[in-house]
Order: structure tokens, then sequence, then C-alpha cells
């Protein structure tokens, strides 16, 4: 299936050799043969681009109708004669960047919808898009072409770097954004954390929510997702982290570059996580804990502390998958052996 | 306790002739003894009409002052003499249609809130309501009937079938709904999906968000929930399809006719739930994996495999459940053997 | 690191006479002396007030450069000498006590925004704050002090008591809320519940969903936490309840005085929470289970049965935590067993 021009126009047909400058890649046939966009393998017809990235689709590429299909040189052999044959390195790396090109994010001219609430003393780029019904706060910085969705609410004194997204219904307070910071809807940035303790006649006082949230380049915060502002602290998402929709972030938590935390996925407050650490959906990690450098954690996966870098861990209390896997196979075994025999050997 | 009328306002009395068309049940009585409301077995006055579902709750009926009471037919004889009875097949069935008697939907004459933002070129049926600060996209179509929530936001070329409900700040982008379709209040849907690669230099690429969402006719959307639009395929949520609050849908995922997500529970990317399978609260299904029709997943499951029809399932990694209750009950026999006991074993 | 101005002005320099009267406490030293603020024991200045409330931070309090120290009796022999040492009972609770004191929460004039939508017939007092593009239904009530932050909206006939606060994006339909409440951003009250039966053919119908939310005096909500209004009775949150980020509260359900819910824990329909009852993060309680008083649950267990008063449980199915934690060392210890060793006992 072609995408659906209503969602996603595409601009304008691209030939091969503008694909293979975009893709970084090599293939025979006529440089300025036209491709009219981007297809799945079992979907692609005559004049789309498609990939294939595993051997397992073998038997689909020898059937695909693509027109070109970008693929490991040793797929080659594989794939039916007619179609011109793009040879990369990483064919879904390199299908990501053919769509940039068929593709290209849609830029309107810069707007401020007349709608939106701007404080007179906000910095808002020239070339920035605002749109209907924004909020931007006092003395808050909007940069270099960012774009502000509709309803979304920037705070009082929000600093957005370059090229940052916040897409509808979003809002962000107590906040500074570097680069290319992305904000999908809905996503709640800054609001205060779950810290509060019980007065002398036993009702709760909120403790200290004097902290910020901090947000690296190009770091990602899905839908509906939420992130508490630290207390005397903050709160930080390290560069390039990527957050699924409907995460979970508690005050003073701390994320290094490059993290990925699936839908659902939770940090309690104060949670270390070093660089490239990986968290499965509906992970939960309690409060202080460390997770090393490149620590992976499955689905569902309660962590009570710390794990050292590069450890695969699973459970709840998690332990190194190896040894959770071993114990679930343990219990399997000891429960298929009948009762009977079972009770002998109490 | 009756509807505050704050809320619930009461169109007028109805007469128990009405009633028993409403709820197409049989009784003795006045067919113009008029009723003023609905309310609970143990709540209900003399002129308001009551159900009851369960034998258990035989004693309640014994004691209740309901005027009239919803009940199966074996159940007549345990009622109080005073009541009217309704011999009905479902009585919670009755009881909602009954509900719809009393409570119709207030539908406002067809207004477009002067602050309501919508493109020229959207289609917006002429009884449509659209309410305050709602935005309508370009290109976007907006059925007979269907009543768009403060706030909300209809992406650019959407359609909403007839009698569509997006309550306030749902947003819906790159998606086509059939009729009846429902987005409670805070519902993300067509968002970018949690796809990316890692390029040459370790930082993530987004990978291609180039399909659609489809809500099949009478789908439901829960508060806060998420969905996001597929990549090169579609992200179909099949009719009659219900998610409760808070769940979450991965891309390229596809629910069938009638399936059923509690609250807080989610589907990895390109999961495949064929028709009246049944997730409980929080429970996880890995990518890729299919369960088939009817299938039943008890609440916090982790799904990691394929689930045949039918079967249900509990316990991370998830088992039959009968399997799984072995499992449970043999550890809890050991973990309760004494210490000693169980040392001279090994 | 003392807080952001640009997020948490101070409003003036505070003596300590002023300090001492903020946290009821004792202290010598000049009580004309002035502070600039307040942050964390190994970041504080010589013109700021910190506090240290474990022993295990003596280390860190030896080496303050503070100029004041909130602190018990017992630790004062383990501070510098140029410290000015203030003993109180609880100094966490002093330290947000001088939070209150040097971060007074900014009280605007009272403005209603020209873009917020206000009913004709609500009656708003004359200093609630309404933010722009607020919008408040027919019939509501928002009482005395209340803050309603941009884009919230307040739905048809809710009543808000005194000095409540809607952060930017909640909503609140079909509810009462007593003093002090807070909704913080994209919180969701009062929408229909998750429940519907199937009629003859096959389909859902919805069940009736005339019950009300009752917010309980200074109770909290989280940012994106969802709370579904009862069906013919009410859903309840007992006064000075916290509900974390992201908790979901099925129709029905009941919390007491006081109980506490982690971040995307959640309660099925139904649930009874009676008082101090506390749940980690990524609980879920199943319908109709009631959890006694003071009851503690540990983070992602699984609630299928009601719970004796201030039983701690974890696990799911849950169970008392010391019989869980047998079991976990049980079956650790087993699956440690060589392979073959266990074979000889089958």
């Amino acid at each position: 299936m072609a995408a659906d021009p209503r969602f996603h126009p595409i601009a304008a047909p691209q030939s091969l050799r503008a694909i293979l400058a975009a893709v970084r890649g090599e293939a025979a046939g006529d440089p300025e043969r036209l491709f009219q966009g981007l297809a799945a393998l079992d979907q692609a017809g005559p004049d789309e681009l498609t990939f294939i990235d595993s051997p397992k689709l073998a038997p689909a590429l020898a059937a695909t109708r693509a027109g070109a299909v970008l693929l490991r040189d040793e797929m080659a052999a594989r794939a039916p004669a007619g179609a011109v044959l793009i040879a990369v390195a990483n064919p879904q790396l390199a299908f990501a960047r053919a769509v940039a090109l068929f593709h290209p994010q849609r830029v309107p001219a810069a707007t401020r919808h007349p709608t939106a609430v701007i404080a007179p003393d906000a910095d808002v780029a020239d070339d920035a898009i605002i749109g209907p019904y924004a909020v931007i706060g006092a003395g808050a910085v909007v940069g270099a072409g960012c774009a502000i969705g509709p309803h979304a609410v920037v705070g009082d004194g929000v600093v957005l770097g370059p090229r940052c997204v916040i897409h509808a219904h979003a809002c962000i307070s107590h906040a500074l954004c570097g680069e290319g910071v992305v904000l999908h809807p809905g996503a709640r940035v800054g609001q205060e954390g779950f810290g509060f303790l019980a007065d002398e006649a036993g009702r709760f006082v909120t403790k200290p929510q004097l902290g910020r949230v901090i947000l690296g380049d190009f770091a990602q915060v899905g839908a509906n997702a939420c992130i508490d502002r630290g207390t005397l602290d903050d709160t930080v998402i390290g560069p390039h982290t990527r957050l699924d929709n409907l995460v979970q972030i508690g005050h003073n938590a701390r994320t290094g570059m490059g993290c990925i935390m699936a839908g659902q996925s939770g940090l309690s407050g104060s949670v270390t996580l070093e660089d490239r650490v990986v968290l499965g959906g509906q992970v939960g990690v309690a409060d202080h804990v460390r997770l090393g450098r490149g620590a992976r954690i499955a689905a569902q996966s309660g962590i009570m502390v710390d794990v050292a870098p590069g450890v695969e861990m699973f459970g709840t209390p998690a332990q190194p998958i190896r040894m959770a896997m071993r114990e679930i196979s343990t219990l399997r075994r000891l429960a298929a052996t009948p009762r009977a025999k079972q009770d002998t050997k109490e």
C-alpha cells in the first residue's frame, strides 16, 4: 500500500539518481528512471521503491512487483529479474532516508495563528510556527524553526532550542530543551512531582518542587507521557533518549544518552539510567536505583536494585535473564510432576 | 440514589407502558402508572425502576422499596408483594435500555461555537456540533450527527463517519473512522509510532510513519489512551472494539471485531488480536504476536508468543491458566515446606 | 543548586527570625541575619538554608557550606562550626515550610483571561483566576481562590470548592470537589466508565453511567490520570488522597482518607481502599476487592482478593510479603540446584 496522499503528500516523483544519493547506495539502471513512491515488499508496484531487511523474507523478495529494492549485497541473487537492485549496508536505514526524500516534512511558511496567546516578553523566533490556541508564557524562548501545535502550552520562562516540535495538546513548564526536542501529543513536562510528607496532624504537605526538567538534544517524549520536575535538583532526559507513549518519569530521575523506554514503562524518583539503557514495555524501576550503561530490561520487569552495565534482566523482582529463565523452567518441571510423585518426596 | 439532575437531567416521567416497550418485557400492572427515574436495588424508591441480575442479591430484592423491578422470571417469587415485576431475559441489558428512555442523550440544536477553528475546505455536516476551541483541519470530513468536544483537534484529511463523538481534549490525525466511533477525553490517535534505528554514528533515525489509523464502526477509545499510526501499513481497531483508559496501541497493531482491552493494557507494534479477544488490565503483548479468536488474558499477564483461539492465559510469561495456577500452588507448597526438610532432599 | 529564578522567583530574602517562626524551630544566632534562598545539603552556600534528614548524610553535613541547617538535635554535634543550627522535630517538614516562606505561591491579582469561555449562569468567585482558553460550563460553581489553568475544561454543573487548582489541559465533568482539590495537567475526571454488555446480536451496549465523581478536600490527581464516574452510585476519592501520574480509577471505586497511589497503578471498578492504603507503582487491583486500612501493596503487585488492614502484600497474585519473599528464595534455591541432582529426585 502506498501512503495515503490525504495524510502523506508526495512532493514529486524521484529519479533513481536522487534515490541513490539519498540512500548512499549503488545500482545498475537508468539514473533518470522515475519512481512514484514507497511501499512494503509485498505491496509495492513497478514504479515504487521497497526494501528487504531479513533473509527470512527471501520468498517475498522473489515475488515482489516492486520497481526497485534496497537490499544487502548477498540478497541480490534472490531478487526478481526486472527490479532495480540497490545495494546498501543497512536497508532499513536507507529506506528511512528514502522516506525523507519522497515525503519531506511539510514546512508551511512560518505562521502565527491569530488565536495564539503569546506573552509580550516571550522571545519567539521569526520562523517558528505557532498553531491555533497555542499559549506561550512570559519570558519563554522559542528557538528558530520550532513548531508549536494547536493548544500546546509553553509555560513561563521555558526555553526551547532550535527546531523543537511541541505537538497538539502537549504542555511544558519549568523546563529547558536543547535542539530538536519533540513532545508528542498530550505529553506533560515540568509539573510538580509526587513528593509529600505527613505533618503533625497526619495531613500531607507537598515537598519542595523547586527544580526543573532538562531535555537534551533530540530527546523525544511520547504521547501522554509525563515527566515531573525535580525537587531541589533537576530531572534530566539525556540527548537522543526516546520515551514511548504513557511513560512516567518521576522527579530527579536522570537518563543518559540514547536511552529507550518502551510504552507504559516508568521510573520512580531519583532513578539513574546511564547511556544506552533499554527498558521494555511496562517495566518499573524503584526509586534511587541505578542502571549501568547498556543494561537491557525485558518487558514488565520490576527493578529494585542497581543493575551492572550491559546486563539483561527479567522478572519481578528482576534477575539476570538466564537465571530468570532457569527459574521459569524449573518451576514448570516441578509443576508438571504428578502430585502423587511429589508427595512421596515430601 | 437517583441520578444527580445537575449532570443527568430526566426528560420526563415514563409510563409502565413506555418502559415495557423500551425493555421488551412483560408485566402485570396499570400501563399508565408513571415512574420518575432509575436507581440501584437497595436505593430505589416507590416511584423508581430497578433491576436484579444475580440470584445472590435475592435478600436485597426481598427488601427493596422499588416501585418496579426488571428480573428474570425465576426470581419473581422472591420479590416483595407491592412491586411491579417486569420479566426480561437479560435484566442488565433491559436496564441499560431503560436508561436510554429516562435519560436520552441531550442533543443540543446543532451549533458551531464561534471560537471553533474550521478549515475552509473541511466538509462538516450541517448538524454536527462543534464545541468551543475545537480545531478542524484542512480537508477533514465530519459526518452527520458528529459531536466534537471543547479543544478537540481533528487533523488534516481525517474522516469521521456519522455520529462519531470526539470528547474534550482528544486529538486525531492520519485516521479514518467509521460510524459511531467514540474518543474519550484526551485520547491520542494517529501520532507517529515508536520506531527508529541507529545510523552509522549511533544516532536514532525515525522509521517511516506513512500509515494511518483505521477505526471501525462503534469502536471506542478510552480517556488518555494512545493509538499510533502505522509505518507502511495501517493500525486497525476493529468494529465494536472497546479500549479502556490509558491503553497503548503500537503501530501496525490490529484488533478484530468486539475486542476488549482493560485499563493500562498495551499492544506492541504489529500485534494481531482476532475477533472477541479480551485483555485484562495492565496486560502487555510483545510485538508481532497473534492472539486467536476469543482468547482471554488475565490481568497483568505478559504475552510473548502466539495464543490459540479460545485459550485463557495468565502470568509473565503467560501460560494456559490451569498450568499457571498449578505452578502457583506448587511453589506455595514448596515454600511452606520447612527449610530443614527441603535441605535433606538436596 | 538554588532554584532557577525563571521558574521559581524568590519574593525577598528572609530573616532568621522569620525562618524560625515558619519552621517552628529554635536556634542561636542574630535574628536579623538574612538568607537568600534554599538548596540541598551539598549545594547550599553561606547565605542559603538547607536541611539534613538522615544520619547517613552526616559526612555531607560536616562538609556543608550552608549558612543555616534544619536538623534534629542529635545531629548538632556533627555540623560545621560556622552554620546556624535550627533544631526541629522533622527537618523535611520544616524545610517544606521554609519553601512556602521563600517561594510563596504567586497569586496574580484575580484575572479572567478574555479568551475564557464562561457560561452565563456559571457561578465563578470574584477572586478566581481563569486562564486563557479555559471553558466553564453551564451551572458550574468555581469557589473562592480557585485557579483554572489554560485550556482546562470544567463541565456543566461541576462544583469546585474553595482554593481548587485545575492545571492546564485537565478536564472535569459530572463531579463535586471539596476544598483545595488539585488536578495536575491532563487529568481526566468524570468521563464514562468502561461498562457495557452484549445485546442479543452480540454488540456492546454501554451500561448506565448515571453517577458522579466526588473528590474530598485536598485530594490530588496526577498528570494524565483518569477517574471514571460511577454507574448508579458515585466514584469517591477520599480527602487528602494523592494519586500520581497516569493512575486509573474505574467506576464506583472508593478510596478512604489519605490513600496514596503511585504512578501507573490502577483500580478496577468498585474497588474499595479504606483509609491510609498505599499502592506502589504499576499495582493493579481487581474489581470489587476491598483493601483494609493501612494496607501496603508493593510495586507491580496484582491484588485479586480482599486484603486485611495493615497487611503488606507483594506479587501477582499478591501474598503477604513474607510469604512472597520465601517463595522467591525457595525458587532461587531450587533453580540453582544442578539439573542432574534434581533429576535424581524425580
